[in-house]
This record gives structure tokens, C-alpha cells and sequence, in this order.
């Protein structure tokens, strides 16, 4: 998507520790424009595919899935949360995700009356480095038995292992940009 | 808001700790057509302001706010962060809440360079009760000098101290609903 690449160019920033901050635009900052730009971008990518709700987890997930959503004839969103909440009851769905950049696992819940069996879903994220949130979204949408139709990433870190790791399992993984390799001074996408 | 009251009495569910449980459309569940009819009501309200920017806060606020600013010409979307992450750096705004539901406090933060002193800000949340988030939140829009247009909430618990704490400050609060008490039985709304 060559206005998310420009965008990447123009305002984002490569900091120490394999961080490339898009707070400018995507994940603290929000470009509502930029966004209605993405949500048509992954209908006309999914387009083949009868997608019937979408999944995130919060926070940065939650406002591009909500944009994403009304390009889909307005479906539900479901974010799973990351902290046990005493808001949350009845009957859960967790898996345990390991953080990448906070280095420590954490739990993600999805209560089970939001997710049917015959769901087709939709994952949205802002970013795919290991992938560890996506499988652990995978593995909430495995345990009720609904089906992966595909997950959708804004920023896929193509040097990390998450998306072959997701496409190994079978996963149609379709990313807006690559990046291949990242520095201080350039940000090179792959293709 | 009368879609809103009707929500709130066919899919909301008091739990007890005085909690009004309404996941399935507000801040688990997404139900995105409403979150836009939340948009119109809310530009409707607030047409007579010219704002710039809408400021919320992670995780529930976030959904809504986005759908919000389409309704106010795309304008940008802010949202405080609760967790400090390494993702954050540069100046900050912080600010220290009490949290009612979680019974500890704390940090919200935004980042300085997306505050600035002339902008006109619309925070939106989806509740307001004792209002300690609001009050983080315009906290730190004082330190940056812009100013608060309007504080629009989805759900206020008029029986809790948030909504009149703000509007003595000066504050114009907004909510869509305004609920006088509940219990198990019943939801009574003001007006």
C-alpha cells in the first residue's frame, strides 16, 4: 500500500531496540483518514472471502479494526483484553501470549458468547513482528471453533518469524507493508 | 439518546459492585453502526464548537472516539496510554488516576508534541462515574495549555460524584445517557 509506505517514510521513526514508531499516525495518534484509507484497502483484499465479524486485541488494534469494520457492511468487532478485569465474567476464552517488547507473558481474554462456531473472522493488528498476539488470538478462535478466514496486518516486520511462523500454519496472512530492513537512516520494504 | 437507552435496556446487565455490564455493543463487543449513530448524536450536540482533535483513553474509549471523528471532519484522534511502554519516549504529559474499579492507582500518559496550545479538544469515554479518568485526562490537557471544548461520555452514573465534580470545574459534559439508579431489576434514566 504505497500511502502506508510513504507515510512509514515520512513519519516514522526507527528507535533502538528494533522499534519503528508510527505514534504519529497509527497507534497513539491516530489519522482517521489514513485509517478509512486501510479499511478499504483490506475489503478490497478480502473481497473473495464472506468475512462476518473481525478480531483485535486492544489497545492499538481497537481503532483500526472499528474503521476496518465499516467497509465490511458494518460487522461486529471483538477485542480481546490483555488484563483480567472484574468487568469480565461468565465464560472465558484466555491464551497466554508472550510480549515481545515488554518481555513477559501476559493473558488475553475473549468472553465465549462473542465468538459462534460458524463465525468467519477477520484478525487485524497494527504490527507482526514474532506474531506471539496473533497466535495467541488464533488459539482463542481454535478453542470455538470458528474459523481463521484470514489476518490482516498494517506493518508486517518481514525479519521476524511471525509471518512465516502464521503462513506455515496454514494462515492467509495479507500485511500492507513489508519491511525487509530497518535502520536509523532507511526503512526498506520488501517489494 | 433514545437508540442508547434502548440498548442499554435490552443488552445491558447489572452485575453486582454497581457495574452496568453493556460489552456487547460498547467496549468488548463493537457494534460499529451504532458507535455511528453515537457519532451524528455527539456532532449534533457539540455543532456549535469548532473542534480539532478528540482526546480519549486506552482501552474502551478508543472504538468510540474513532468513530466519533469522522463525524467532526476526520479530525485527529489521541488516546492517553496507561501502561508506561518503551514505545513511549520523547516529552510527556502524565497524570495520576484513581481507579474505581480496579481500587489502585494509575499513569496516564500522552505525548507532548500531540498537545498543542491552541487546539480545541473533545475528550470522549464510554463512562463516567466518579469521573477520575476525565479529570486525568483534562489534567493533562491544562498542562498543555490547549483547552477543553467538551467532555462527551456514552454513559454517566448520575448517582456518582464525575458528572458534577466536572461541570463545577467549569467543564461542559455531555452524556447520552444519564442513569439516575440501577439495580438487577430495573435501569432508571434521567429525563
Amino acid at each position: 500500500m504505497q500511502l502506508l509506505k510513504e507515510k512509514i517514510i515520512n513519519e516514522g521513526k526507527v528507535k533502538e531496540g528494533n522499534i519503528l514508531k508510527v505514534d504519529n499516525f497509527l497507534n497513539h495518534r491516530l489519522d482517521i483518514q489514513f485509517l478509512q484509507e486501510v479499511g478499504k484497502e483490506f475489503k478490497r483484499i478480502f473481497s473473495d472471502v464472506n468475512i462476518n465479524k473481525i478480531l483485535t486485541i486492544e489497545a492499538s488494534g481497537i481503532a483500526i479494526a472499528s474503521i476496518v469494520a465499516q467497509y465490511f457492511d458494518n460487522i461486529p468487532v471483538v477485542f480481546a483484553k490483555k488484563a483480567k478485569s472484574q468487568n469480565l465474567d461468565g465464560d472465558l476464552y484466555t491464551s497466554t501470549v508472550k510480549s515481545y517488547i515488554y518481555s513477559k507473558n501476559y493473558t488475553i481474554t475473549v468472553a465465549q458468547k462473542f465468538l459462534q462456531k460458524n463465525d468467519n473472522i477477520l484478525i487485524i493488528d497494527d504490527f507482526l513482528a514474532e506474531g506471539n498476539a496473533m497466535k495467541g488470538l488464533i488459539d482463542v478462535v481454535n478453542q470455538s471453533k470458528a474459523n481463521v478466514a484470514g489476518v490482516g496486518i498494517v506493518i508486517e516486520k518481514g525479519y521476524q518469524n511471525g509471518g512465516k511462523d502464521l503462513r506455515n500454519m496454514g494462515i492467509r496472512v495479507e500485511s500492507l507493508a513489508i519491511i525487509d530492513d530497518m535502520n536509523e537512516n532507511e526503512i526498506i520494504f520488501i517489494d
